[in-house]
């Protein structure tokens, strides 16, 4: 027999991973109380602009161009999927379902991600400019929910905060790095920015859901000064302007979305699909 | 101005990664020392190995069947991309390549993955059967390479090591789960092992290069033992037959590699190819 003993291995603790034991923690602290139908929709607001855009970041690790860029890229993939995880979660808490009911067999229209990170990946520089502008957005909404009435809310949020944190300074590196470098990388994250601009916008627009919520949830006006102070800053330092184009009307939290969201849904969705309840 | 600091994001620390500074404190307890070419091509055994097994989970990190399983098979992958990062860059100080020379401008031939990491991911049962198999061994390897007389050999193994002993029980987990399942997933761990186990035997077989490395390397024909002890032990929990099937020629420690490495390596390498050393 090996040295490395598989009495560990062997005996069944289950599959229990780190989230679900911080979950399971942030539930407890909250009493494990269900999600309400609307905090239920928050929920999936949040949870499904971390998953889409962990799904877009996930489809780098193979095509990065560096190794260290790869293991970057899959490392915030991989802190998204968390974030989803426990907003989705949390969501499901409302009707019985499951994350993975509500990731897999949820159809294009009850999703409930934002424009831009549907955005496509492009080029290296168009997936950095969306993931300044994403991780901006969130590092300001995680720090601002932290104070949600709503105890998971907030527990999530304390979490997440600290990893976007990192996701955003990861972001700015390369915004100076590409606007820093040669004239090609310079025009291509001056065009990445104008291409993915218009649909920040969409980010910072109230709702009536949010008015229900009162302060469970953060109101997204309320984080357009942060949002603008930052990009602004980062802005100057890589002597970029901020670009000119017109707002998008978006709608994905009413369902209406980008127009490449139905492939990387069924791309996601095909195996859990085909086989429900298994494994392959 | 937001509440957050940017001065820690605009301030150019560069991008250092802990790996790099794991690696950087690896290299000064070696005393810098560059590696011989005999050390470099046993780097690139390793580091092959684990690079090429990292690609293959990474392709699963968009497609798992559960959510719990991305993030659990990205972990898997991203740890073991760290471990190639350190063998290729310790290779590379032979003659002066980098780690991104080396995994992303080497054609096929140059390549040192032994046949088994470079089995198709098949179903979710097959990618099992091979984690399971792969894992085993580089327990195995890395235990012993902590004694190697090659201080950067042995400082690298003593990280992975207990990272690549979470991905042995993860797949023994998997391994027990499929085979007392349903009669489904219980025929297809059967016929995945029965696909795989012939590719086990190449990473056993010992080499002229060995010989030449002394106690610097990890001879693979001692490895042998422990992985039949702890296979025997989770075939028998599983009741599971070993399967019959002879042992495979493979040849990749000498550059004769299994049909899908061309296929996996144009995908790894377009990118970084077609724009070498910018960043899109």
């Amino acid at each position: 027999m090996s040295a490395h003993d598989l009495d560990g291995a062997i005996d069944p603790h289950g599959d229990v991973s780190v989230d679900e034991l911080a979950l399971a923690a942030e539930l407890a602290g909250s009493g494990e109380r269900a999600a309400s139908a609307d905090i239920a929709e928050y929920a999936l607001w949040l949870g499904d602009d971390a998953l889409i855009l962990s799904q877009q970041l996930g489809a780098w690790i193979t095509y990065a161009p560096e190794l260290e860029e790869d293991v970057a890229l899959g490392n915030i993939a991989l802190d998204l999927l968390g974030h989803a995880r426990s907003f989705l979660r949390y969501a499901g808490s409302w009707d019985g379902r499951s994350e993975d009911d509500l990731a897999y067999f949820r159809d294009e229209a009850e999703f409930r991600s934002s424009w831009l990170v549907e955005q496509p990946n492009g080029d290296f520089a168009q997936t950095i400019a969306r993931q300044f502008l994403v991780s901006t957005y969130m590092l300001e909404l995680y720090s601002a929910l932290r104070g949600s009435t709503d105890a998971t809310f907030a527990a999530i949020a304390e979490k997440a905060v600290k990893e976007v944190d990192y996701h955003r300074d990861h972001a700015v590196q390369w915004v100076l790095r590409l606007a820093g470098g040669t004239a090609e990388s310079r025009a291509r994250i001056i065009r990445a920015f104008a291409d993915v601009w218009p649909y920040a916008a969409e980010l910072f627009r109230d709702d009536e859901l949010i008015d229900r919520l009162g302060d469970a949830a953060v109101r997204p006006s309320s984080l357009q000064a942060g949002f603008d102070a930052v990009t602004e800053a980062v802005f100057a330092e890589a002597e970029l302007d901020i670009p000119a184009g017109s707002a998008s009307a978006g709608g994905g939290r009413h369902g209406s979305h980008a127009t490449g969201l139905g492939h990387l849904l069924s791309e996601m969705q095909v195996l859990a699909r085909r086989h429900p309840g298994a494994t392959w």
